[in-house]
């Protein structure tokens, strides 16, 4: 078969497998908007059928056979899209050709099951009836790290999914002077005068205005997508002209749901600008989980927490709501520092405190350092020692977030990567556009959205997350862009910025 | 391979494809009540996509193998379910089998651009803008007759997908009495005082609580449903557990959507009734388009139209709204007989003119006795001829239905068919429940859905709709039985009842 047959065959494949992807991007946001609880006996059939055919269309030997093809023509060298999408779809067909169908048929149903049970187990703040279901989901995991081995640590083959490239030894060496500078940072803060909480209350109603009116004037075309609210806001692609973000609104707190809007919005304008005409070659997808994580924390932190843009809010906040807020009191409170049990909830400061937890003890779970027996109580040790606190009730510690009941070992990690890349990023952002807070106080955002279209998302998967911000950030450590940026903005605020 | 082996392939086949159907159900449902407008085009690749792996799930020559073992094991014609199974079975395989994969592209291609056709020509009132692509879609229809014989009349094959066993024969034979009975009872009415329309305004918010009392009322589950609105409402089955209806509300007119919603509910109660236990089997079905009708019909009109139901209506009416009604005028309004050139919008006894008048033009161009350029002056002339109006513009004929652009050619007799198994059915349902009135009237709905249940819905797909119509009320002619319904209700409201 020549190259052009074989390229022709390969990028039919993939926009079909995209299509599958989009069918279950659909059936996961309904289960999670709209459908009803009974439904979800026969949406776990539904999402296992999905993964198995998914699963089917990447080990066939045909593919194989088209992959080899293209790689071994000497032009696809000189191709970058060609390139990266023969190292993408290696990379999932491998571990597809690894993963036998009887253990993805058995992890789908598990996650269907598992989110299920930490519905009900959250609710009724009942640890046990969760652990059942988790211990099943971990020991799934660990047979899906033994096949995908060999690795260092069963824990690199989770996290490797999700940011190629990453596993637990780089993630370590990012973890620790990270943590070490946030401690210090709290430390420091902690010794300062406190920042009051500055709620601002907005009718329901109103907010609904707000939402999307921020989310339209960021660059989230809702032509394309929507905006609807779930019990914990997520972003689904079921295709790059439908993309959905949902949100939650508190009638006492506007900022407390909006900027999750603003975070949501920031994947959201990512799908939305996937390069297109590079369907059917995998390119047209996120670099990575944490590059995804970067745009939604670069909007929501880096521009939606800044002074230029609250100020803006000001306006539309009198206009939408007819409700006057402080300036300075809704900044301060807006980067205020204080452990809290509940991360996403957390500041900038404390929130990868959160994740270092969980990576912790996600990595000890797959090592079989720890049992699913024990984890509340280590969940409460760490609790202690990062963030001082120690969860009262479950609910406040170990079943507050849905990831380990959906599957997503691995995936908090990812929110660090993304943390730190935003961080990278605004520093090449801020270079390059040197009147951005001027603009951004204007509302003004096109010219963001143009870089990060430009640099970012019209690039899609030609080179892995890590990659793409080395290119983007030469010799710039992300974590040290990190520190800097909340020593720049919480240690000031405080008045106890270093360095 | 042995029977039992045949039979657990069978049946893991067919809950596959159940599945499929499932998923497709969803990303319908979806397209009509959340999806934005710029989701078409990837949602068509979806819906195709799951089109052709049911395709090919049916075709694949393993089922035809395993439907020969099972039907060639002499134990299978003592099994009435096995029976069924093998019977519904063969019918969808060899459908599927005998339509080449050209023809199904080329129909889902010319319905697709059929629609838009339709939406831009209905909105010009511009008839000659559709009568290309309708053309198009008759040739294909006839084309499609062609592969599915040989049949009598091209008509056949189209109606018997929907109604198996239903032809045009059997079909005039329904048609001609019927048609003859309600002229005769039209005519009567028009000679009497007419009734006025009496409409019942409730706020949206009020109505929004009253659709759903009603719907939990009757039966409908919502912790296995829900329901949303939409523009042209309808009803979708998930899953067995995940059954969604849509509605719509009209402030100024309660019962106009209040109706609509006791209608889907009537097909939602039955898709919640499905045999579960016989997944796997087909047997899990619908006995035919016309019995989901009869069920939607039954609700809609027997029950939701009645003087009972209509009385226990003013209280709830009163409790959640706060809103008094007349019953008398509301009764004489629900029932009043005023020829229209609506069909969604026509009453129980021009219902039924509605749908000869297009079966009759359907028959026509399929059988090549019409063409679509002649059928908007045909389609003027039998209105005037069966309900004495004549069209004034294409969006009060012609062009008022979605059905032909969508290429539901063969799917209007079903409605009628409904209407006459509804009426049917609720004399045999009166006679085994003496007091069904008066429990109606104090919205003790169980013995009736009961009924349903252990009648019709439990028996799912045993029977074809007509064989258990005539299963259940032996020696009554359906048409009889509805020509009854009508003399017995709008005939003596008018004072005209015969017979």
């Amino acid at each position: 078969m020549d190259t052009e047959t074989a390229w022709k065959h390969l990028t039919d494949r993939v926009r079909e497998l995209k299509d599958l992807g989009g069918i279950d991007g659909l059936l996961e946001w309904d289960q999670h908007v709209w459908m009803p609880a009974a439904g979800g006996a026969y949406r776990g059939r539904h999402k296992a059928l999905i993964s198995r055919l998914l699963h089917e269309g990447l080990v066939d030997p045909a593919l194989g056979e088209w992959l080899d093809t293209v790689a071994a023509d000497p032009a696809t060298a000189a191709d970058p899209v060609r390139t990266a999408a023969v190292r993408n779809l290696r990379r999932q067909r491998d571990r597809a050709c690894k993963l036998p169908a009887s253990l993805v048929q058995a992890q789908a149903q598990a996650t269907s099951d598992g989110f299920a049970a930490w519905v009900q187990a959250r609710g009724s703040e009942d640890y046990a009836a969760f652990a059942g279901p988790l211990s099943h989901i971990v020991d799934l995991a660990r047979q899906e790290a033994a096949c995908l081995g060999p690795v260092a640590h069963p824990y690199d083959a989770l996290v490797g999914r999700h940011d190629p490239g990453m596993d637990l030894a780089r993630l370590q060496g990012l973890f620790t002077p990270l943590t070490a500078a946030l401690v210090d940072l709290l430390d420091r803060i902690r010794g300062a005068a406190p920042l009051a909480p500055h709620p601002v209350a907005v009718p329901v109603d109103a907010q609904r205005r707000i939402h999307r009116r921020v989310a339209q004037a960021l660059g989230f075309d809702l032509e394309r997508g929507r905006l609807d609210e779930a019990h914990h806001p997520f972003t689904m692609g079921v295709g790059p002209q439908d993309v959905r973000l949902t949100t939650r609104y508190f009638p006492g707190d506007l900022l407390a749901g909006l900027l999750g809007t603003v975070h949501e919005a920031g994947h959201g304008m990512y799908e939305q600008g996937m390069p297109e005409a590079l369907a059917g070659s995998t390119v047209d997808d996120a670099a990575s989980t944490g590059m995804h994580e970067s745009q939604s924390r670069f909007w929501e932190n880096v521009i939606g927490r800044s002074r230029p843009f609250l100020a803006w809010l000001q306006g539309v906040v009198r206009e939408e709501a007819g409700v006057e807020f402080d300036l300075d009191a809704v900044y301060a409170s807006a980067n205020r520092v204080a452990p809290s049990h509940i991360r996403v909830e957390a500041d900038e400061v404390t929130y990868n405190l959160h994740i270092a937890l969980r990576a912790r003890l996600e990595a000890a779970l797959l090592g079989g350092d720890l049992s699913v027996a024990e984890l509340p109580g280590a969940w409460d040790d760490l609790a202690q020692e990062l963030l001082g606190l120690r969860p009262e009730r479950p609910s406040q510690g170990v079943l507050q977030d849905v990831h380990w009941g959906a599957g997503l070992l691995g995936y908090f990690p990812s929110y660090t990567l993304g943390n730190v890349y935003a961080a990278a990023l605004s520093e090449r952002l801020s270079a390059d556009l040197p009147d951005l807070w001027p603009r951004v106080g204007q509302a003004d955002f096109a010219p963001v959205l143009g870089w990060l279209r430009d640099k970012v998302h019209a690039r899609g998967h030609l080179q892995d997350g890590a990659e793409l911000v080395a290119a983007l950030c030469p010799g710039r450590d992300p974590v040290a862009a990190f520190v800097a940026h909340v020593e720049a903005r919480h240690g000031r605020l405080y008045g106890v910025a270093r360095g």
